[in-house]
């Protein structure tokens, strides 16, 4: 007979569980990581149960007495975890009950694992949102001052990875600092979502006893209890979402790594990484790895493939809590910790990346990156730009074959292909020029990259600060 | 010389695209979808360009007539689309240069190819998402109408699919309505990342012309202009966050399908859905099979696809743009077309499920789902609730051995287990006492269903109202 | 400076790595679970130098004497594992040079860790593929000798979760077999291409040494040489292949485990799960949760997510190891560990299911199953089949009306539909009568399910006898 | 009534079809694709009932010459689409009874929609199979051929895109080659498991009519009949072991569509791609974009996708056919479409790279790409490896301080780190030293290349001649 471990169950079954079975059903090898937080809800739903008159002052002195010990002990890693209690709640409330006796199993009043486990993941989950938006205000931070130091220096803008106009370095930072501004709001709104309350729920219809849920939610700092209790045990949409944040965050840190990694290679040589953030090779001497960059991007993956398993898991469920569901944890953990992981790195990274400058420069001179404004010059003169463009083309296609580019060119190579061509040319054929020229919100005028670095310091504190 | 078909960009290039190639490349097949909302942009474009002045009013005006009549053969059908043209932006400018000539080739100045489809996409997509949000409202009152009309109907309520506690039909219905209100939520708060105003950062740099961004923000209804050129450019966020609304969406509605088609089967009998969302067989004359949720859940899957599709896509993308980011409009269109019917199937059908309250009520009765009741029952009596637990737990293992629900149990025998059972015992293992007794916020109690579907009319209506 | 921990490449940097990047990066926490396998291809490797000459006798025979005291020490759980030294391998190499000098450090020549971690997994993928298939064949042998006793079993067959046809309940075990079969054949194709060794291939260009990849294959037990080696440190499609089975198979058991969810159902009450394989409730005294199948349910998704996670890691990386490949083994190694626990647990859990044949039989009378043996009835009179149909079709809509299944209505009532209909049709509407008369190969006559039942046996023997 | 339109169920139905609902459970608009394979299947089926005696040999004719009637108008593209009447089969159908009469209706006798469906896609995708493999050896023939006419032309080899170790381009390439004939493998174990025959299944049970299923498997080229009729009409798994195999393949044709990216921009600029396989910028005049490497890179997510979508789809259905797989068609087809696009626009240019050999050969001697010879060279005088790696490390480090190449120091400076260096050091110090000394089985010695080109045309002859 299993009553002696499975004490949570055991009366209505014959035999015990098959010795392999109770460890592959069992969760409290990874849920034990909730276990702070499993004691926060359990005291807080004492507290609730005696304000309702289901519990004595006495009876809920005890049990919060005990809990608190049991915290210290998990604290100090001293508690005696067990396979066969299955999971955090049933080894938490079994010492508990050792401890105070059978009052102890008064805690259990008025709840089931359902809404139990499902209030632990969200006020876990929000304590970990609050920190992961600490890492991120941070990186924000690093990429607004970078740009700003940077609102001046040129360097080649790409697309399709061919040179396309010259860009301002702070310019191309601001970009990242987009990308990651929008997670920054996404983070937020999932939290909205994270911060309702399950108690009460019970099993899957609510419970008999007379609670008070809004006691619960206020001593838990959530925003509201959840409407029904059916969805309140079944509802792990919230773990989709951070999720789906987390792929999009790191989809945005697997593409700063792609240009991390390509600039830090002898072929673009735009910036350095200091020695701290790279490793070398067992084999090769002359190595220096950009690992951080490089792991973070195989990172992405490893975040996408959970968000697939998670909605994978929750395909098709019907109502309400099903054993698939312990499945959610594992996934949604790995992925807070390669999230605050990745966070954390790039945050230390950025400020101690290092522009080289003149390559940036000697770059952005060669592929004919100012052709577009040889084009603009043509239209200002009267062309139309269609065949402005087809002009420049040709030009282009003359200094290819001569190895020339557009600045490179005399006057009367140039009005070959157009008698339009005049001497003030060359002044717009400068990559000075042609950076100060894109000088609207948005564009890569090194004025407006300030001014953009200034609205991006603004709008971050206004976002931090809403929340205090 | 390929100048003839590909006007756009022939001058710099030695031979023409090969035939295959211009096939594989072209996107006009699946682009062309977007063509009113580019005209709708090139629209404003044209009309700030002329407030800068870098059209006059006559070219604007020219500019404006000519994409109105293209508008019109786009609408009647009669527009000559050409592979060769690439895409539906070069389309309709070798249209509009036909028809209104060399002034036609103006109104690409200071805009990009790469800024006007960002642009169009934007566009299209905040009208999809109106259109999404109309059927997603019309379900959800579908779901709040029901769920009023039957919170007095009993059914067993499950977990682990086996039976666990009595609710009604009314508590679960809101249970989906609660999914689903949460996907409202998520949409409005994706349509706010949509709306953002990409033109202006041309080709990645921003535009050497005088342009003016908040014109043609306002102009397009857009909430702000875009902050960075080059992420402006790049950026596809928006298209992955409503992607994983609607994987959210369909995950939610795979699990209505799959109760309907529980709820359908001989075995569970509960309701009835109306031939016209079924089909039959071409083989066996008896069946009705129910297609509508079948269908429906089985494009779960694709929804899923689309989203792993579009992450996939963005990973590693170096700025700004590059070709790959053809790939974001296929699974983009599919997602919303897939999430527009499904949630109009959903919305009609709805309404119409019939439910079979006498089977619900007797399947209720099976099962011991009064067995928490009991136990609760001792709690009050003094007995702590684990050995409570003990106590129903062996009194049900008798009752299978006996074949005998609780309730046919005679006193005597219900006091075998436990000498605290006394006659009154029978108020509550009643279903209809069951249900009752589960009376607070977010329980199954009739009042309280009743109550959570107005809170959910006023929710509606509150969601509904601040958008106009 | 660095080099007292990464003693592997210190000697071109200037400063020690960052202390949150040691632990970001370093892999020992996970590739430890390789290190017999490391140790093995390490005894290979030295055993092959030797051969060739580059070690000599008494330089091979103290380093594999080392590493026979590590393994031990590995075993034992006494090796000293140290986060700093990155990876497994430099842990041992460390180890090594510790216990026996200098000459430790020779065992690298000739190799590195981009193709000592190609064999490592190549080599432990390798024996866990082994120990799968042995799980995988004890579950194909349960399949089949239930099915075998379950011949005659009848139950309905359902299409669309409606009640189809009769079928028996062997016949549908064996379409479970058929499933694991497929996946044993893919597990077998995918063996062939991971045994393939890449140690020679270095770095990533091979060695100047004059190594012999021959030895080390045979002294391995791989089946050839890697063909190149920049493919061969860079490959990952191994384990990708794997984790494609394994998807498969997953969705094989999710399959399964959704009918063994629905048939223990009240619902449905087909079959009885012993308690050992199911859990309770801590709320709940009557309940018994069909945990096993749930829960492997449950983890089809995280298959799945571990097969997107790898594609991911692979996508557009360029040649040839690049650090993101330190990502491949923690979804390998999770998707192992789901694998083989899943297939001990219905290995265990399939010759214990025990079918309540009545209620089978019972469900089977209801639902007109019969209904296509009576349009077939029909058509052997001589009406088109089309036509047959449609008659049925009736008589089920009349037996809906009038709450009588086919074999109740009288011989007039049956005639109101069509007058082709004689007393002999009560003969073909038993359901012994419907499932014997499907008597062909793949059908669902008890004789052919006995039939099946055997050729499953003997292409199960020789496939498992082609191995050894 | 809906049996105007759906003749294949109507008779049990009380009302028609919704009108929505019609359309949104259609499948003809995709389905038709398989009209041509759906005949051929109805041929082999007919005859077959014919040899059986179910149909004289007139019906048989009749039927057949109606079948080719009307394959001449689906190819002449004027047979009468309609969606009413829902799918491919029936469309076929209706239309042969209104060529043939009533004899048409008796064509469906013995078979289901269910095991229709199952032989139209495997007949198929049988076929898709055989053209995608023969584009894939043509792949394979350009990228054995470039390869060895590039045997001695040396470039860098990369880790982590740094300079690793000097390799050759024909070297490269075979990579390249290896990754596809992997997959080549997997599509011919693929195309095995596809090739099976479900026709006899019919709805779910098998038929009682006395078929003979191996004169259809003759009839048809399938290798044997599916072993069980509920799994042959529910098994999905070729599709997605089709689509695992369009995931591997996509993943590596995204590899070196990447490397094909980075090698020609002006960073790398490795190679030249003709213009016929690039396209330009309606805005830039100068850009030439690498489109189609772009493009396939791209498509990689979208096949990910598809992949994705079938495994969710087939996830924990129930036997025996359920609507969900009507959703299995376009992902498998969208994916073909792919996945034949891709390769042919690479088997098209890969004969037409150009390789850059002078900018290859500069770039290789710059990153101190020979640094793991020099350490070679030390061990073979007798120093430890890891002490020799330490050395090189310090010499690389003045060597960054002092902007000089290994090569370019003088015997004293490279004394400075190990008196053990005397002026042979030279020697090793070349690049097509480095390369020639990696003289191996795998190794990049253009010998090895050349070689190793021999043995890969040897074995795809092989491979294509088992086939025939």
């Amino acid at each position: 007979m299993s009553q002696s471990t499975n004490q949570s169950w055991g009366g209505r079954f014959n035999e015990p569980t098959d010795a392999f079975v109770e460890r592959f059903t069992a969760s409290v090898g990874f849920d034990q990581r909730l276990a702070q937080h499993d004691i926060r809800g359990s005291i807080a739903h004492a507290t609730m149960l005696a304000r309702v008159g289901v519990l004595d002052d006495a009876e809920r002195d005890a049990i919060i007495d005990g809990l608190n010990d049991i915290a210290q002990e998990i604290e100090a890693d001293t508690f005696p975890w067990s396979i066969s209690l299955e999971d955090v709640h049933m080894n938490i409330e079994a010492r508990l009950t050792e401890k105070i006796g059978i009052v102890g199993k008064k805690l259990h009043t008025g709840r089931s694992r359902n809404d139990q486990i499902a209030t632990d993941i969200r006020l876990f989950l929000r304590d970990e949102i609050d920190a992961i938006e600490a890492e991120l205000v941070r990186l924000r931070e690093g990429l607004i001052e970078l740009a700003a130091n940077h609102a001046d220096t040129i360097m080649p803008g790409f697309t399709h990875l061919q040179s396309a106009q010259p860009v301002t370095f702070g310019h191309h930072l601001l970009a990242w600092q987009e990308m990651v501004a929008r997670d920054h709001e996404r983070l937020l709104d999932c939290r909205k979502r994270v911060n309702v309350m399950p108690l009460g729920a019970a099993a899957l219809a609510g419970t008999t006893y007379p609670i008070d849920r809004h006691v619960s939610t206020e001593l838990l700092g959530f925003d509201r209890p959840a409407e029904n209790s059916l969805d309140a045990v079944s509802d792990r949409d919230f773990a989709i979402e951070f999720t789906a944040f987390a792929s999009t965050l790191l989809m945005h840190l697997s593409r700063m790594s792609e240009e991390l990694v390509l600039w830090t290679s002898a072929q673009f040589d735009f910036i350095d990484l200091p020695d701290r953030f790279c490793t070398g090779s067992s084999i090769m001497p002359q190595k220096k790895n950009p690992d951080v960059p490089e792991l973070v991007r195989g990172k992405t993956g490893r975040v996408y493939g959970h968000l697939m398993s998670l909605l994978t898991l929750m395909k098709s469920q019907p109502l309400a809590y099903n054993k698939d569901n312990q499945e959610d944890k594992e996934p949604l953990f790995d992925t807070l910790d390669t999230v605050k992981g990745s966070l954390r790195a790039f945050a230390d990274m950025i400020p101690a990346v290092e522009a080289k400058a003149d390559n940036m420069y000697a770059a952005a001179r060669r592929g004919f990156s100012t052709a577009t404004d040889l084009a603009d010059y043509l239209v200002r003169k009267g062309v139309a730009f269609r065949d402005a463009h087809e002009i420049v083309g040709q030009s282009v296609a003359h200094g290819i074959r001569h190895d020339k580019d557009l600045s490179e060119m005399s006057l009367d190579e140039l009005q070959q292909f157009s008698d339009t061509v005049e001497a003030d040319v060359f002044d717009i054929l400068t990559l000075e020029g042609s950076v100060a020229a894109r000088n609207h919100i948005g564009g890569t005028a090194p004025d407006q990259v300030r001014a953009a670095a200034q609205r991006a310091r603004d709008a971050l504190a206004t976002m931090t600060r809403q929340e205090t």
